[in-house]
């Protein structure tokens, strides 16, 4: 299930593209009780801040079949390859928390920034593919994305550290200045199983989560085979030097095999 | 021009009513002028956080003659009025800067409890008015009331430093998820001139400002003289103790005597 003409055009032309209800709620329900299940285990691949607050956990494919299966599921992995064209690997693949009225806010930034720093990836053609696990509204800290702000490719930054996580390579305020008044700022907002796919140079913030609720966030990040991580310097949760070529699975394999797993267990 | 019959209801059921383009174009832009003017000189009545972040000013019944004309205005004076029934002071009235890209954040909290826990105002009778001056979006850090948490009165607090500023007496999250179960959350937005009044009760909390746009607002707070505070430990730029009765007077001396003023300098 590829992007349709006019939504490539609106992906290229922006930098993004907002599939509301991507995935089902049934599909929702088991990726949420699978994270539940990883988050209450201890790992070193978790990110957590200094005051304790849980920020997220990384690797996904290594800790759950499930989640194994999410990064192949066509629904997503076909977007990646009609979009960049080529054999895709998975460049790293977390879950972020926002937890109910909890402080983790992002700078504004482009994950190349990230990308080519720390891990050395030759050339901004990778992308990433945010699936919310939860209602994203107005006050649980959505993702805010600058329209067109891919299209000047990496651009300058300086480093902020983020508890928690590596440090960010951020943009400067005037950098996000011009590229707004240019672009403008869009949150897209919609319900659990929504996704929004997005290039590694589209700039994007978050504020903290005023709200109750919590805003928990799959992102997948996809990169070609031919573009792989040259000079890693962080731990492979953070950037995975498995480099093979995925295959796309339909999606009724997600959680069919999932059931059979539950079943066998 | 008081609340009408429908709006006074609405003010009375949720704790808080927004009024869009309640000040002209011309007003905002006055208010604006004189805001800069304020300020660009040095006063301790200014509040910057440890990060030399500029976060407000108070007293502005002091150090400007167009400010202390808009107290008595009758546009907001007279709603006051309405509301609380009788003779009125200004207990606190200042402008917070939420500056681009800036990190001032605000917790959960009634208004009511700093009064009650630095001021010792007696009852909760007091209401406050936020008058925009600039266009107020999702991305500016937008004040977040939760409607109706106004109805059971001080709730208990938790008293959290908010750098730059007194403590602010803040309510716990257990509390604040009961609330919005309860009433939900608003974010009014809108263009500069619009307002919000709001009840000293009513929980409301804002995030930061992502965006390269200001979102500077008055506010203004009215208590009843006979509810005048009776054991401030605060200076009295954050806790009037002038208690002499407002008398209001028309929208059209706004700007009038501001022109004489300038016409006069």
């Amino acid at each position: 299930m590829p992007l349709s003409r006019d939504q490539l055009d609106i992906y290229r032309d922006r930098g993004f593209i907002f599939l509301p209800g991507l995935f089902t709620v049934r599909e929702i329900a088991a990726l949420k009780a699978e994270q539940a299940r990883i988050l209450a285990e201890p790992s070193d691949t978790h990110l957590r801040a200094d005051s304790g607050e849980f920020l997220g956990t990384t690797a996904m494919e290594r800790v759950s079949p499930l989640y194994a299966r999410l990064l192949r599921d066509e629904r997503i992995l076909s977007i990646a390859e009609q979009v960049l064209g080529t054999d895709l690997y998975c460049h790293q693949y977390k879950i972020i928390l926002k937890e109910p009225f909890g402080d983790l806010s992002l700078p504004w930034h482009q994950d190349y920034a990230p990308w080519v720093h720390h891990d050395g990836m030759p050339q901004a053609r990778a992308l990433s593919i945010g699936i919310f696990l939860d209602e994203v509204t107005e006050f649980n800290g959505p993702i805010t994305y600058i329209p067109r702000s891919h299209r000047a490719g990496l651009l300058d930054y300086e480093v902020l550290d983020v508890p928690g996580t590596t440090p960010i390579p951020s943009l400067p305020n005037a950098t996000v200045e011009r590229l707004i008044a240019e672009g403008d700022i869009v949150a897209p907002k919609g319900p659990a199983g929504s996704a929004t796919v997005f290039d590694s140079c589209t700039a994007h913030a978050s504020g903290r989560n005023l709200s109750p609720y919590p805003r928990h966030l799959i992102y997948l990040s996809y990169n070609p085979v031919a573009n792989a991580i040259e000079n890693p310097s962080r731990p492979t949760h953070f950037a995975s030097q498995d480099f093979t070529a995925l295959s796309a699975a339909p999606a009724s394999a997600l959680l069919a095999a999932d059931e059979e797993l539950t079943a066998l267990s």
